[in-house]
Parts: structure tokens; C-alpha cells; sequence
């Protein structure tokens, strides 16, 4: 049942009631190594997880969905060709759509690649900050789809990117930053174990995908969705003897939070 | 060491104890999400995985396996072609193989692949009630790779799908249903948590592959791992915290199994 | 900060200190079922995993990169162009690179395959028993990805494909065995849960290329990447129920090694 129409979604806890109620069906493309992450981490959440990307059926099956997640992590042509055509059928569907860019700065494929996607206007963008850096037109000092520069050495440039691009954007690290250009949050949840196990930037994007398809505000629910998604970091942590069992965890966390235990822990203040 | 002829396999078992006995090469075609946790699957339950998909090889390679399992979960042009390469083979070897329809109402692309899968006769086709009725030409409500429908509301199209293409046909649900057409079973294994892992209705797929290859009635055979993996998943709930530690408390049950185990806990009935 | 000019690299615990004080960026071409555990391998281990495969941008990113490691595993006709355009790449850098050439004895393309990229010169090259038999042109019973032979069968096959090739070549099973052609050691750590984990091998190949990066010999950093990856195994099965939290585990206890305990623990002898 949606909630009423006087109801209004704002907060990180009403965001995620919102999310679950509707179950969304969220399109990922994503990369190989994050693909079987990400599809749990949806499905721990509330969301259903359908990883379709082939060219020969994208455009028949985006518009049957309620949000749309494109990760370019591990590119080539044949997928470049289905993340394009997503992403253009979610724009003529009028569905949400979030774009990872993931290592842009690192090959000027992947800079000519993630240029063709912003065409689409994506809904959202996630990256950390040499990635928003990269995307932004800075001089970022990436390595791989790990970060070298700090999220605020990217608020300026995610904010100019934001009001260029229309796109939310999201920088995340360990205090992520979210700006729609007019506005901006800062979310200090997460932990340090977070960036030593692979594929949780990418199935953070997914799960932004999911809380857009949740309703609401756009930049609100990709708040909701990084607060949800580092508080339950937090709680993987307390018992995890190292990356392996807090990945476990991570996963069993998101499956038992609830709107009230995040409305006690998400940490959102406004930048 | 295999059983005497005269040692009939027609329990679950039975069956655990013949596939464990044969150590089968089982060759998967499998989707991106499921890759990993299908060769799990089948190293834990004593089978040997070969993940091969590539049409360059597989008209070599899949003569030497000992049965084949074909997930469509994630198709593009190749795969496709690898698939058909492999069925192929597999049906001119006289080996037994599987094939999973995952989604295959959701895409006229989808269709089409089934449709030519489906003319090298799959020993077995397991899918969830909606991808049954939809293989079997109903009108179906599955959204991605979820079923919209109950087992007991594809129990006709099964039965009729069973009877026109040879195959014996395996609704996984809350209880599943097996059938060839003339005999059919109805297996009340399994957990809740189940369908919150993503890739574990993909993984049975190539375990049923493993069982066949252990020799026996062909349907018993599908009855057999369908009621091993659900009752791993039982073994499995009890002490977990979600759906993170469920699946790998899955792995460690099914390497756990024995035939003892197994012949306890079995709900199997006939339908 | 990098150890003085003046101190040695030598043992495994100078090894894997050498290694995590350089956070290498290492290069994977992997197989699709072993992604997303070297990911999580390397990152648990102290490097930063790069999964970059596609022609299209290797040439511009493998320079990049501190090492390569190239793994056979799920081969197909744009993943090889990848893998012989990223070693002619590393080749042409001098970095160090590493080949795994998963079942090469099971189909004449992987045969083809493995012969383009010997041409590259590998600096390693791990495989199991029937791997390198195969590799070094003897007749070789693997089956799939598993070894169907002994370590010590193959190590004349090893010394010899060692000699003609210049790489130093590892055999791993129960007890590895590394040789240079010249030298040769035993490494006897290891678990025999090991082999029911799907992709560790495919792993410890990445691991290996991450502890090239490190410096020092190139057949002791091999031995060391072995000894470590085996200790680890050693200390994850201590407290597992089985393959599932044992591979949880391992990634755990890969995190937690510490030089100190590495030096205790290694089991090399001289072969």
C-alpha cells in the first residue's frame, strides 16, 4: 500500500518505508565484480533486483521497471551499446536513473563512454571524489576505483556539476556529500572496513536507484539511501572479525533495519 | 565406486549418495550473478564445476562433462550462441541438461532463445511459476527474475509442458512441484530466506544437472536435489541473522548433507 | 614508505611487508566466476584491485598499473584480444605479470589462447598439476578447472617449462612446489578445504602479481604469496563449519596477517 498522498517522504526513515512498500524493480547494469553484491544488497533492502543489459532487450524491458542503476565498471562495446540504450529508454519512460562512473578518469574510453551517458540526463550520480572530479572536468588523481582525493577537494566540483547537469550528485567517502546545486547534505555514517570490501560503491548506487524509485525528493531519497546504507555498515561492524564476515553482516543489517532504528542513526546534516 | 546394478537409486538419498559417489563434471552456462555461488553449490554438494560458455570450446569441451546446466539469466548474442552450441552437443552425446528460462515472459528476446533451447530437448526445465507458465505459453505475471504466481496456479501448464516436450518440468516455490507428465511430487522443503539470496533458484539448476549425472529415474533425480538444497536452506536458517549469513551457512550445509540427513528430512509427497 | 635500499627483501614476511607498504594497483583479467573473490582477496590483502579487461582502454591503463594478472578461466574471442593486448602492454611497461591458464588441457582454443600469451613472457605462471603438465606439453588428466594429477608428477614438467621460458612457475595443490628453473622450494601450508571453494586458485594468481609489485626476488615473492595465501587457509578453517564461512574466514584472516605471523607460520623448505 503507498502511503497516503498528505503523507509527505522526507526523512532517511520515511524514505525506506516508502522504498519497501513499493518493492521496486530496479535495472542494473553494473560490472562483473559487483553484480552478485549488488543484486543481495537489493534484495536485503526490499528492493527486486533484475540485471538485464543486453542492447537486443533493454528497450523492451526498461520500461517495465521503476528505476534504472548503470555502473561502468568493467566496460566494453557490447555494453556500452546496452547502457546506452537504457539509459535512453529510461529517459523516454520518465524513470529515475543513477550513473556510477566508475574510473573515469582512468581511460579516456571510460570518459567517452560516461559523455555519451550524460546525454541522458541521469536522475542521480555516484562516484567517489576523483571519480566526480574526473567527471567534473578537475584534474583528479584516481587510481582504479579507488579514490586519491578527499570528498570535500570534490564539493565544488559536484555542486558545479550538479547545476550543469541537473543530476543530484553524490560524493561518497567517509563523510559523503550530496548536492542538488541549489541545496547540500553531508552523511557521516559508514566505517572504515566499508572501502576494503569490493563492489559496495556500486551496490550503494543500485540502492539509490531503489530509494528514487521510493519517491519523494530526488536529492532526500539519495540521502535516505547512503545514510541507510552506511548505518548498517556500522551495525555490520560490531561483531566482524575482518572484511569477509562485515561483508556477511552488512548484508543481515540491511535485511533488519528498520525506519525507526534509522531515524536514530542516520547522521544528515545540511553543507 | 559406483552401486552395484542391482542397487536401485530412487530415494533423495539414494540419489545424494550416487551423485556424491560419481563426483560428476557438471558444465554451467550460467548468468554473471550466478556464477560464483552456482560452482559453490556444486563443490559443497560434491560435484565439480565447469563454468564453460564459449561456442569456440564447447563443442569440444561439453563431450567430456557428464551433464550441462543452461541459465539464460543474463543473455547477450554470444552467450546465446554458446548455449545453443552446448545444448546441441549435449543432445548428440545423449548427456542429460537443464535449462533455467529465467525471465523468459519479461522479453520477445527471451522467448526467442527458449523457443531455440528448447528444440534440443532439455532433459529438465526448472523455473519459477511465473517462467513455467510463460515457457509454457500462458499468460504470466513475473516481474524480472521474481515469480507473480503460486506453484499450485502452474501446476496444469507444467503438466501440459511435461507432456509436449518430453522434458520433466520443476516449479520451485514455497513447495515445489516436479512432474514428467504421467507421475508427479510435490517437495515441502525449504525457508523463507531462500528467495531473499539472489542466484540460489540458478544454483539448484546445476545441482539438478549434478543429480541426473548421478544416474536413476530422471524425475526422481530432480525430486531428489530439489528436497537436498531445501532442506540445506532449512539447516541453514536455523542460526542465521539474515540473508548474508543464510548463504553461507547454505554452502556449509550442503557439504554437511548425508544420505542420513537427507532420508530424515525429506518432504517429499506425491502429487 | 618503501624499506631502506640497504634492506633486503627475502623472506615471506619481508614479502608482504614489502607488498602492503606499496598499496599495488594490480591489473585483473579474470574469469567471471573468480572476480569478485580476487577483488576481495587483494583489497584483504593490502593491494588495490584493478578489474580492467576490454582492448579498448588496456592499452592506455595497464601502464598504470604496478602488476597484471592474467587468468584464462571463462575464455571468449573479445576477452582474449584484451588479455594478449594487456601482456603486450605490461611487457612493453616491464611489469611484472602473471598467467594462470585455467584447464588449458581441456579444449584446443584454450590451448591457442595460452600459446599467444606465453609469447608475452609471463613472469609467473601458477596453475595446478594438470595445468602445467598440460602447459608444458605433456599429456595431462585435468578435468574442468580441478587437477586429476600430483604436484609431484609435475615437476619436472614444471623445472622444464621454468627453464625454456624464463618464468618462474608455480604448481599449487596439497603442497606447492615454485621453481625458477634454477631453484625450486616446497611451500606446505594449505587446507584441504581449500579446493572446495570455487576461485581461490584463480585468486592466489592476483595475489601473487600483487606480491611481484612489492619487489625483491621474483621467485621468492612467489613463494611468499603462496606461503601467506596457505597460512591464511590454515587460520580460516580453524573456527569453519564448512566451504561457506571458511571462505568468509579467509578473507578475514588475510586481513589480520601480520608479517610476525606469517614468519611463523610459512612452511618453506628448500625442493
Amino acid at each position: 500500500m503507498h502511503p497516503p498522498a498528505d503523507h509527505p517522504i522526507r526523512t532517511p526513515a520515511e524514505h525506506l518505508a516508502a522504498m519497501r512498500d513499493r518493492t521496486p524493480l530496479v535495472q542494473c547494469i553494473t560490472n562483473f565484480v559487483a553484480m552478485n553484491v549488488a543484486a543481495n544488497v537489493l534484495l536485503a533492502a526490499g528492493a527486486s533486483p533484475a540485471m538485464v543489459h543486453a542492447a537486443e532487450e533493454t528497450g523492451e524491458f526498461t520500461p517495465l521497471v521503476q528505476a534504472l542503476s548503470i555502473n561502468i565498471g568493467t566496460p566494453s562495446p557490447g555494453w556500452a551499446t546496452g547502457m546506452r540504450a537504457a539509459a535512453a529508454a529510461a529517459r523516454a519512460a520518465g524513470l529515475p536513473w543513477v550513473l556510477d562512473p566508475v574510473a573515469v578518469g582512468a581511460t579516456s574510453y571510460r570518459q567517452a563512454l560516461c559523455g555519451d551517458l550524460m546525454a541522458f540526463e541521469p536522475t542521480v550520480i555516484r562516484g567517489n571524489a576523483s571519480e566526480i572530479l574526473a567527471l567534473a572536468g578537475v584534474e583528479a588523481r584516481g587510481r582504479g576505483a579507488d579514490s586519491a582525493d578527499s570528498v570535500e577537494a570534490a564539493e565544488t566540483a559536484a555542486r558545479a556539476l550538479a547545476e550543469r547537469s541537473w543530476a543530484v550528485v553524490a560524493v561518497t567517502g567517509p563523510v559523503d556529500y550530496v548536492t542538488d546545486g541549489a541545496r547540500a547534505w553531508r552523511i557521516a555514517n559508514g566505517h572504515p572496513l566499508m572501502p576494503k570490501v569490493t563492489a559496495l560503491g556500486c551496490s550503494l548506487t543500485a540502492l539509490v536507484a531503489a530509494f528514487l524509485a521510493g519517491g519523494g525528493d530526488r536529492a532526500e531519497a539519495t540521502v535516505a539511501a547512503l545514510a541507510c546504507f552506511g548505518l548498517a555498515g556500522e551495525q555490520a561492524a560490531e561483531g566482524a572479525a575482518g572484511p569477509g564476515s562485515f561483508a556477511v553482516a552488512l548484508i543481515d543489517a540491511l535485511h533488519a533495519m528498520t525506519p525507526e532504528t534509522l531515524e536514530r542513526g542516520a547522521r544528515v546534516s545540511a553543507a
